[in-house]
């Protein structure tokens, strides 16, 4: 499986993915503004990966500096972390990341900046390590609610390429796989940028998963055609009552589901839950470059030259048509403003 | 406006869509088997130009022959019938054209073979006449049920490219915005092929009529955004219960705007309407090549080598879905099989 992420002691190594399939390119990062840009350009994308990159981002943006105290460092953390939380706005994680990060060094009292330093790229490294397990974790729990032969049908990229692992919604397909459930796979190609078929299709063929390409505007008459049971996708922020934002097409795959009587799930380690965001209406949704739909990679032209265009880069999926939330501890339920809490209330008696 | 299709004495003249926006291409076509091609090729497209192309094409196809008698001639229509109606096997336009060519040669007596030829010829003109002023009652029809400000969006091209006039679901929108409606036009780009973002957007800008290009995914976001008061949208077939295949993705727009309380129309000449099926479940529905997903214009490829893909060119929205069919005769409301029936009779005896 690949690794979209490694620190290979010296830098931050990252799959180029907006050169995914046709060619599998490593960058290596080394300064903040790197760091920047390859989330902005979504070179790394996915909740989750983009917290952990930016987590070794802000070790990049410290690495060289001199400090004259821990005062002073904490306070260009304090300004690396807003110019990092900038680069994408709806991810959660990215923020959630930087701010665990941040946290950890402060609970902690240090006098020279060195170990302060040396304590941030543990942290970076510590968070990449967690991100793998909570994978393994949700995988587990959501391939349990995966009837045997069953048709999954998914959107946007959720695997290895967006993780630090096997993936959220991908990992519930790569675990059900394992476990021999006969699954197969239906991949959203998902317009604009076509994270799903050029990284969940490569993803499922590193895999061997048996699974087909369809265009956004196929999965109705794909349901209608009784092909799909189940759906899974991931999340890049979930409000407190369990709105889930997600790539564009997320919602309207929703409503499809519930309109054919099909389960639709969300799968998502809690950090993607952001309890300040009390609703979907408090979610941020970034609005992209017109480009990205005008043309496909910069290079085919689908439409008349500087036409209008609308570009949301996410939706967001109320509460009541989402079927569970498949988390690192378990499959939440509506009411999610009861589930969410106690799944938070669970995890912080448990970490201490 | 622009014209898919001409006749200029000698040649049938047709844009050659698959090249626009960028390259506006007119194709000679001068036999039965370049007629084929381009019908097949997707060079024109729509129900209703198909059947008009198919009619200039039959002609194409006899011009050059001798034949011994008339009984001949009609042997040698038959059998270009049967080969150009293979072209695309959905929309019904194609058949119905040249079977009503057909009926109305044989209808009237003719000893010499150069007189049923020139009749052929004048049935295929008079065939695109007719379609022009179809489209122009559809346009009226429809227009009335456009509210003032509304936005509308649409799917796939429906306009003077897919039609011999201004279009069916496009021809709704150009009279409303003829008759000072001020609204905004939504267009869906329509993968795989895009006719959305090529054609009708081309179109649009073409009339002055304000617009918006969206990914098909978007359309949900969209109406949870309020911004769509309708849907309006061409049909390939529609069958005696009121059951209509159009575009893929088609069907998902419909779903969408039932749940979020939006009405959806179809538009389409009653040509379109093949009361010999039955049900939506009887309409064939044309598979196409794989490569149409796996790449953009066969140049931009957008997936892994040899992607397993799904592929149906059409969809098919049920009766319960659609608020009402704009036809040349008026709007067709539920149940269809009884306004269907009576918009048919009205028409057989105001023709006598």
């Amino acid at each position: 499986m690949v690794q979209a992420i490694s620190w290979n002691g010296t830098d931050l190594v990252l799959i180029d993915q907006t050169r995914l399939p046709d060619d599998l390119h490593y960058r290596h990062i080394t300064t903040v503004d790197g760091t920047f840009e390859a989330i902005q350009r979504l070179r790394v994308r996915g909740a989750p990966a983009i917290g952990i990159t930016a987590a070794y981002g802000l070790y990049l943006a410290v690495r060289n500096d001199t400090f004259a105290s821990p005062d002073d460092f904490f306070g260009a953390l304090r300004r690396h972390i807003d110019y990092l939380s900038g680069a994408r706005p709806t991810a959660v994680n990215l923020v959630w990341a930087l701010e665990a990060i941040y946290a950890r060094l402060t609970a902690e009292h240090a006098d020279d900046v060195e170990t302060l330093k040396k304590r941030l790229l543990d942290a970076a490294i510590a968070l990449h390590d967690d991100d793998r397990r909570r994978c393994e974790a949700i995988g587990a729990a959501g391939a349990e609610l995966v009837a045997p032969g069953a048709g999954i049908l998914t959107h946007c990229n959720t695997g290895a390429l967006a993780t630090g692992g096997i993936g959220t919604a991908f990992g519930v397909i790569y675990h059900a796989h394992r476990n021999g459930k006969g699954i197969h796979v239906y991949a959203d190609e998902t317009r604009p940028v076509l994270q799903g078929a050029r990284l969940t299709m490569f993803e499922l063929e590193q895999a061997e998963i048996p699974a087909t390409l369809i265009c956004d505007n196929m999965a109705a008459a794909l349901m209608q055609a009784g092909r799909v049971d189940m759906v899974v996708v991931g999340a890049d922020r979930i409000a407190a009552n369990g709105s889930a934002a997600n790539k564009i097409g997320t919602y309207g795959v929703a409503v499809l589901a519930r309109h054919h009587g099909i389960p639709f799930y969300v799968a998502a380690p809690l950090s993607t839950i952001d309890r300040r965001t009390a609703t979907g209406a408090d979610i941020p949704i970034e609005n992209r470059d017109p480009e990205e739909v005008r043309s496909v990679f910069e290079r085919c032209t689908i439409t008349i030259p500087g036409a209008d265009v609308w570009n949301p880069a996410f939706d967001v999926t109320p509460p009541e048509l989402i079927d569970g939330i498949i988390t690192e501890v378990g499959v939440l339920r509506a009411p999610y403003s009861d589930s969410i809490e106690q799944a938070f209330s669970e995890l912080s008696s448990h970490n201490q």
